[in-house]
């Protein structure tokens, strides 16, 4: 039987309507059934809708009944919600075997959510930018992606794993039983302090963002460190940090700086290259769900099961 | 007898070397005494030396005796020393009369010291970007920004008044004995969560940033509704907020959007267009220190007394 898929939009405005046609047809030729929030194609402001508009299509996605939630696309918008949100209704339409996907700006739905219910969901692509590439151009949705979707739309999915920039440190790292979380940096600092964040101990939090040169980089990871979140983890994992420009003021300062600098300032390991980010090449990954880890050298794995 | 400056540079690398020298000039001129610190001028990647050299730049600025340490330049690395700075040292240095001076990522060091020790500093001017303007332009130094320097380095600053963007809603205010806080939004909401944070109440919260969109404006402060900390100040008050570029997607969302929106999900009241930030024009203001506010229709005064 066709999974089904339920296209909604909490965050930004869908401009690229081609995009979102585009990623509705492919998923259509992936063998999903697509259903369209109403509100999906909205506009008010830069927002998708104003808030009760966006807040009304994450309740009818949760109601539902699909298979996937997945979101058309990031931009800004979720935070704004975070106090108005049916976390019962979110976490009961899980309990009955939705997920929800989504990237970037969701990742405030995805911590609010872990934070109140303990609920997984699913960092991976937003319909626009993962499956409505294309175009003018010949570019086609990333494989590895949509596999990694399809292994969590069909429940096959059991983990990933990655080649880091450099070696590991020392000997094997093994970490068991650990909680998977995080997401964009931005997002994720933005919630600190709120009750939305949650308390995750001797977790593995992974972190990408776009648009943040290093040194707004390090000072929201020195959020993280000074606030003692990053040593309550037992590992930090780097996706993919793009979009940013180096500056001839910056004189050798750069991401891998940043890198450095926060490993030295931890005890636990800081891993890199995780396929996650703003780039089109990315696996899936279960924000709340326990997973062991894995590393030698520049080879992790990260295997949750199913 | 001459009051005597001590200049440091704890943040970001000088590079606009003229803009230094103009500034210490233009303070002598003014009738200051200017000393500065062997590493003012000092470089490492992106910072003004390395950790060690900043940090030891600023215990010298504490010990230096002087009456007035002011920043050469923000920029960014303060959050990066937090745990190592000797908060007594500055404490008993502004005990024996010093005032520290400065902006923008300053920001850290003014709340850091403040949470620690409850001492007073001054949010105002940078040497360069304050009093080193002009060059090749005829810009002169800002008459409001030197008065209120001079006012504060003679001890007879009592307090500032402005003019808000528009009227306040309702009645007449009058808040009584509040402390003033706050700074560059950036930076102060870097710092939520971590032991750097005041845990002011009752306070007046100002609030300037430079470069950051209306979106990113309202999730910084969407970080401190939903933490609870705006909504346990007497008032929040808006400084220039410059430096970013609305675009087409924005369709209508701007500052006096984020503003809007911010008031209407608080009680406290909401002034805007306090002359502080990153303008020439601007006043000098006692990070620390408690004070009057008094507002009606579009005018409002700030009194701190002695």
């Amino acid at each position: 039987m066709k999974k089904h898929i339920y296209i909604y939009s909490p965050s930004g405005a869908v401009r690229d309507k081609a995009a979102f046609r585009r990623g509705v047809k492919r998923l259509q030729v992936l063998g999903y059934d697509v259903e369209l929030d109403a509100d999906a194609l909205n506009g008010y402001m830069r927002f998708a809708g104003d808030d009760s508009t966006r807040l009304a299509a994450i309740h009818r996605a949760a109601a539902s009944g699909a298979d996937i939630a997945l979101i058309s696309r990031g931009g800004y918008g979720i935070t704004r919600l975070l106090a108005d949100i049916r976390y019962r209704a979110v976490s009961k339409a899980v309990d009955q075997g939705m997920q929800f996907v989504g990237i970037s700006d969701f990742t405030a739905f995805q911590l609010a959510v872990l934070a109140k219910t303990g609920t997984v969901t699913w960092a991976g692509p937003a319909l626009c930018e993962g499956f409505g590439v294309g175009g003018a151009s010949d570019e086609q949705p990333d494989d590895i992606m949509e596999d990694c979707f399809h292994d969590m739309a069909s429940g096959q999915g059991e983990g990933t794993g990655w080649r880091q920039n450099q070696a590991l440190l020392g000997g094997p790292l093994g970490i068991q039983n650990a909680m998977v979380w995080g997401g964009n940096l931005s997002v994720l600092v933005s919630m600190v302090g709120t009750p939305y964040f949650p308390s995750v101990k001797g977790g593995i939090l992974f972190l990408e963002d776009i648009g943040e040169h290093p040194y707004q980089i390090e000072r929201m990871l020195t959020q993280l460190l000074h606030s003692g979140i990053l040593s309550r983890q037992k590992a930090v994992v780097l996706g993919q940090f793009t979009g940013f420009t180096l500056h001839a003021h910056d004189k050798g300062f750069k991401l891998s700086t940043v890198v450095a600098w926060l490993q030295a300032k931890l005890k636990i390991p800081v891993l890199t290259n995780l396929p996650y980010g703003h780039v089109q090449t990315k696996v899936l990954l279960p924000v709340g769900k326990r997973a062991d880890l894995v590393a030698e050298g520049r080879d992790v794995m990260l295997v949750w099961g199913h």
